[in-house]
Order: structure tokens, then C-alpha cells, then sequence
């Protein structure tokens, strides 16, 4: 018989028991396919105690990461603590430097210390691999990195955060005010201890850096990123859109450009009957376009226990059938330096403002796009009752610094009242 | 320098052509991705002389796939001629004899001669992979082997025949008759010579046959495979099933039951604002349903040069990297014999049909139903100016035993005019 292929899981959250209840109930069909037994040797969480509805008995018990991470009878380091730092980025180093794969859901940890754990991992012969780290279930790492091999990648999106998705079309269905919707979310448990991290756009946005960094052959950049969470989109927004056409998403874009890598997560309008515009609740797309293959869009659910499991199954089977791919798809050290784009990609916008309800406004706000060298593809001023009246433009396309100069005209005309709320129009 | 991987191309239509641009055009490109360069060695097609738009004088020429198949100087054979028997067959068996791994688009030839095949390579120590003979470059074959390798497969899904989802959706955007769309089609060279092979829902049976294999770990049984084309389709179909809801599709279904294994590859209908039902023109689309990852909607371009060379160029990078995954996902020797279900899953019937016009008609029609153990979801009668009643019925959930033997009753009445029209519903 060959040998099994040993893991060591560290976390046993929701994520870490649906892999432990898949080696356990699969033991079979797993060594089926992979041509050896798939077995667990250790495990590590906070509590000991805990009863996690599965039976933990057989295997080690380790209180720290960093030991069960260099045990001799651990081949592969699961890592499913999260967290950019602490126990989890100790733990995978140590993993690394006793010579074991790693297989991890962090975003965190590799959208901040990607590039120095692809090195450890490449330097000690060994990957990290990733798949559950973006859209849970969806092979989007997978599809990157090996599927569109053959691709110059031209761009990928994605709608990567489940709850915001959650939040934006609850908002939508049920035209309740963003708050309402923010507390429902909460009170589900769909929030991270710091929702930030979700509604702020954090954490899809390391989702898409690293996606960014296997399509452009570039190290990871985070801290490039142009992001803006959901938190300022009200329902008069997502109501309007839908007037016109489109729904509101939090859309992470990514394109190399000849000016350096543009990348940004931020709402965005998406037409109503496209892949994107089309989806509901917490469901993650992602999109990507590679000169071969045209477009492809993957579609699932982006968290969960289920899910995610089956996307740490995924490299853990990789790994049990003895294939590996480089973290990022190729040579860690061969990564291109990545330069932020010096002028984001020309799109529409959407301007929803507030004029004076007097002669000749209108008038002036269009002549200020114009000087900015910005055109109006469509105006439309609504009826009202106080005595400020709601307008609505969608530009064609232009580049974000025209549009902030075009913001800054429109103030001087003296004629807004506040600040006009612009968001990116995507017409994929 | 690390060994290249020298391929081995037969038949250089244009996915072929398209596979030697590719490796032409970014030979640096796969090099570092693969962390070795992909060269061609040889090359075999029909004519020697067409000028095919790719300079081919740095490759041997052979006349025969066959002598191509088993020279030395090939790593890989990529088979790209088409046909179930033949050379293609000819030149795969001599490939694998002589040690090569194969990679092929061709999906008759693993529909009809998969376990053979699978068998000889397994024998040989080496693999078949086919990621292009299925949904040209939407990566379904590596998302169901390896991607989802943690799940029990539920059911798989998908419109993948691009040519009828066409003439499907002209027909009910220009509100045309199939014929007029058919030719149009084939004007337009959108069908196989034998344009049954799409029309008659064979082509697309094929890539079915082969994703029930890997997905429930069976032999390929294509002949057990229920299939029906889109010919009887007329635009009345259409239209009546646009006005309840519903888009009617060339749909696959693979799905294993307590009483065997059911795959059917017939029109169905499908909710308009689903994603199966939002699928226009030529695209494909797969759905795969896992105990651990729920739901995973993968789409794409399901043909043509681009697509389907980004997908053979993903197998052979796989190779490239030394990645290996058995043909179908566990040992040949180890796919259980698959038995045809005795009973197809229930599932709700549109039922379009014409009445003569009398009094009690309908309601005979109705008891019909009623004595075959079916139950009526809604039913309608449309106005009409000829002596017969056009009728329109939409059952609840039945087997096609029980639908088949409330058709014979519902002929006994003597009150029908002509054979109803009878479409399974999918709502999906």
C-alpha cells in the first residue's frame, strides 16, 4: 500500500472540522482517486475542550501551531486560523522550514506576506497552495493558474465578498436603508469580528490581489489597491441604478494597462442581465478574460463550511496525487516588481447630485463636465417636493482624474448642494 | 536548461493551428510558467501545402498521425483530427503504446472507445487528458476531478452543444421557425458535416458521457444515454414557454439514483432568469453540484479556435509541470460498470397539444392525467380561430412511466388532434 499522505490541520472553526469530517467520512472514495490513503496526524485550536460535533481522539492534539507544523509525521501543514499575522504566519513559516507543503484559506497572510512566503516555500522546494483562500468553493486559483496557462490574462473580476453581495441585494429586494440591512447581517453572523474587513472592502480586495498576481506574473500589491467598501451606498443609489438599468456590486477589477497594473475594488454598476448584475445573496463570480480562451465567469458560493472544505480537499488532493504548482504559478523571485497604474482605465460614471432649484443649474453642471472634457451620455433631473432637485448623469467613459477635476468645476459652480456621490459604471 | 516537453500535433485545422500560435507566440511565457520550455516537434495533417497563416518548416512532417504518434523525439501527442474510429483512433493507440501521454479534443472517440483507451494508457503508466473535448475552454474537466475531488458528485448539468444553443435563442429573439435558423447555421459553418451530431444532441451526449464517468466513477455507458435533439422544436414551443416563465435548452443531466445511473441529453425548459436560462448564442454552460461545495456555475465559449487551443494548452501544460491525473480521475480497472436507471428522476412536464374543440374535451384530458397518477400545476386554453383548441399543460413532478402512460390514455380519449408536444422543466 502506498503511504498516506499525512496532514496536520491547525483551526478547527467551521472550515477546519468540514475538513476533518471529509477525511473521516471519505477515507475511501479519497484514496480512490488519489492513489493513497488521506489521513490526519495532529491537530491544533484554542480549546481543547470544545465539542466540535466530530470525533478528534485518533489524532494528536498540539495547544501550539508552530509544533504541530514541524511534526515528523505531519506532510502537509493545513493552515485555517486566519489572520496577516501572529500564530498563523508563525506556524506557516515553520511549516515551510521543516519542508512541508502548505495548504491555507488566508488571504490575509498571503495578500500581506505573499512574496516572502512564496520564497520560503520555493527556497525549502515546496508550495503553498490557496485555493479556499478566494471565493470559497469556486477553482478560481486552479482555472488561473493552470487551466489558462496557455493565456496572456487580459483582466479578472469578481464579486468576492459574500456578505456585501448580501447586504447590496437584501438592500435592493427589500428597499431597506444600508443600516437596516448592516444589523440583519450581523445579527447572522455574516460579519467578520471587524466588519470592515468586509463591508470596507478588505477582504475581497486581498482576494483580488491575489488573483492579480498569478494573471500578470507580478508580486503581490495590496496597498496599491484603489478600494472603497459598500458602507456610503444608500437605497436612493441602488434604486435609481436599477432605473436606469443596472444593480450595484462591490467589483474588484484588476487589468494590466501600458501605464502599470490598475487594480480596485469598489462599488461599481453592472447591467441588470449580466452574469454579474445577476447575482443574488451571498453567491461570489469571478470573471476572467484571457486572450484564448475569451471570458470565462465561475459562479458558487464563496464561504461556509462546505464550501470552503471542498476547496482545501481540492489542493490537498493536488498535493496526494504528487502535483504541484508554484504559489503564484511561477517563480516566486521571478515576479515582476508591480507598478500601480498612473491613470485608472477610462469607464462611465454615474454622478447623482443635489442642485439649487434655480435658472440655469442644470446648465452649469454640464458645462463644467465639458470643461473637464467629460461628455453626458444621459441627464435626468427628478421630480421633487423640497427645494433641492435630485439629478442624475452617466458620463461616457472618462478617467478617474478627469472626473475629479470635473468634481472640483462642479463645486465652483456654486449651484451643488453636498457632494455628488460618483460610482464606476462596469459594462461587462 | 531543463528538458523541454516536445508535442506532437495531428490535424491542424484551427484548433490545431491555434495550438502552434500559442506555442509560437509565448514560448517564454510557458517556459516560466511551466518551469520548462514546450516545443513542437512534429507535425501531421491532411495537405502538407495549405497555407494554414503558421510557419510549420521548423517541424517535421509526417504524413501518417500514426508514425507521428510513436516518434522519439515526442513527449506528448496531441490529437486534434476528430472521429471515434479511424486514425485518430489509430494514432492514440500507437502513442500510448509507445509511451506517450496523449491530449485530444476528441470526445467521440472517449465516448465510444473511453475504457479502452483509458485502460491502455493506464497500462502504460501513462494519460489521457481531454479538457478541450468538453466545453471548449471552460475548465470542467480539471474543476471535476481535481477542484471538487472532496465531493460526492450530486448531479452535473449543462447546455454544451454552442450551434443549438444558437439556434435556440434566434429563434426566440427573432421569433423565427427552426429550419430558417438551421440554415442560417450552417451558412454560417456552424454545423459538424453531419449536422445531426449537434442538432440530434449527439455531440453534446458525448461530453456528458464523460463527465457521468468522472463525476460518479462509472464506465462510460454513452449508449445508455436517453437523448433527444432540438428538430421538433418549433418557435410556438418557444414563445408558449417564454409566456410561463421558462427558456427552452439543449440540456444535459447526469445524475446517479438509488436505482441507476440517469443521464438524459433532451430540450428542457428552464426559468428564464436562472443562469442555464440567461444563456445566449453559442455559449456553454456547466453546472456541478457537490455534497461539500453546493452549487458551481462554470461558463464560457464552448468552441472555436481560441478556447478550445487555451484548453489543450492547459493539459499540456500540466504535463509540462509533471502533473498527471488519471483519465478519468481513479484507475480505469476501478470505474464500476454504469446501470442505466430503471426509473428517470421525476421531474415537472410542459405538455402542449391540440383539442377538438368541443364540450368535455379538456376535461377528459385532465382525468387522463389524473388516471396516470399525474396532478395539473397549471393549464391553459388559448384563443384560436381554427376548429381546434390549443392547449398548454404544466404538470407537477412525475417519471416518464407515469407521463407516458397518461399519453396513451389521453389518445384514447379521441379528443386530441395530432400528438402532444411534451418538454421536461428544469427548475434549476
Amino acid at each position: 500500500m502506498p503511504d498516506p499522505l499525512r496532514l496536520g490541520i491547525a483551526g478547527l472553526g467551521t472550515v477546519g472540522t468540514g475538513v476533518v469530517k471529509i477525511v473521516q467520512r471519505k477515507a475511501k472514495l479519497l484514496e480512490l482517486r488519489a492513489g493513497r490513503p488521506v489521513t490526519i496526524s495532529a491537530v491544533s485550536a484554542r480549546s481543547k475542550d470544545k465539542d466540535r460535533g466530530v470525533k478528534l481522539d485518533a489524532y494528536a492534539w498540539e495547544d501550539d501551531p508552530v509544533a504541530l507544523a514541524s511534526r515528523e509525521d505531519v506532510d502537509v501543514f493545513v493552515e485555517l486560523m486566519g489572520g496577516s499575522d501572529g500564530p498563523a504566519k508563525a506556524a506557516t513559516e515553520a511549516a515551510l522550514a521543516a519542508g512541508k507543503d502548505v495548504v491555507t484559506a488566508n488571504k490575509a497572510l498571503l495578500a500581506i506576506h505573499g512574496q516572502e512566503m512564496a520564497e520560503m516555500a520555493e527556497n525549502a522546494g515546496r508550495v503553498i497552495r490557496f485555493e479556499a483562500a478566494v471565493a470559497g468553493g469556486i477553482p478560481v486559483i486552479k482555472a488561473l493558474t493552470e487551466s489558462l496557462a496557455g493565456n496572456d490574462i487580459k483582466r479578472v473580476m469578481g464579486v468576492m465578498n459574500g456578505t456585501c453581495n448580501f447586504i447590496l441585494t437584501k438592500m435592493q429586494n427589500a428597499g431597506l436603508p444600508y443600516q437596516d440591512v448592516f444589523d440583519e447581517a450581523a445579527a447572522l453572523g455574516y460579519l467578520e469580528a471587524d466588519p470592515t474587513l468586509d463591508v470596507g472592502g478588505i477582504d475581497a480586495g486581498h482576494k483580488l490581489a491575489l488573483l492579480a498576481s498569478i494573471a500578470f506574473g507580478t508580486k503581490v500589491a495590496f496597498g496599491d489597491m484603489h478600494i472603497e467598501g459598500i458602507e456610503r451606498i444608500t437605497i436612493e443609489d441602488i434604486e435609481l441604478a436599477a432605473d436606469i438599468g443596472y444593480r450595484i456590486k462591490l467589483l474588484g477589477i484588476a487589468q494590466m494597462t501600458g501605464r502599470g497594473l490598475d487594480q480596485s475594488m469598489t462599488p461599481c454598476l453592472v447591467p441588470i442581465d449580466s452574469p454579474l448584475g445577476q447575482l443574488e445573496n451571498a453567491m461570489n463570480m469571478v470573471v476572467l478574460e484571457g486572450d484564448a480562451v475569451g471570458q470565462i465567469v465561475l459562479r458558487g458560493a464563496g464561504a461556509g463550511e462546505g464550501p470552503t472544505a471542498s476547496a482545501v480537499m481540492g489542493d490537498v488532493m493536488d498535493l496526494a496525487r504528487g502535483n504541484r504548482v508554484e504559489t503564484f504559478g511561477q517563480p516566486a523571485r521571478e515576479l515582476k516588481p508591480s507598478h500601480p497604474a498612473m491613470a485608472s482605465v477610462p469607464a462611465p460614471y454615474y454622478l447623482r447630485m443635489k442642485l439649487q432649484d434655480k435658472p440655469g443649474a442644470l446648465a452649469k453642471i454640464a458645462a463644467a463636465l465639458g470643461d473637464a472634457g467629460i461628455s453626458i451620455d444621459r441627464m435626468r433631473q427628478y421630480g421633487h417636493t423640497d427645494p433641492t432637485a435630485p439629478v442624475l448623469i452617466v458620463t461616457h467613459k472618462a478617467n478617474r482624474a478627469s472626473l475629479d477635476d470635473a468634481l472640483i468645476r462642479m463645486q465652483n459652480t456654486g449651484v451643488l448642494v453636498g457632494t455628488p456621490v460618483t460610482i464606476r459604471i462596469e459594462d461587462v
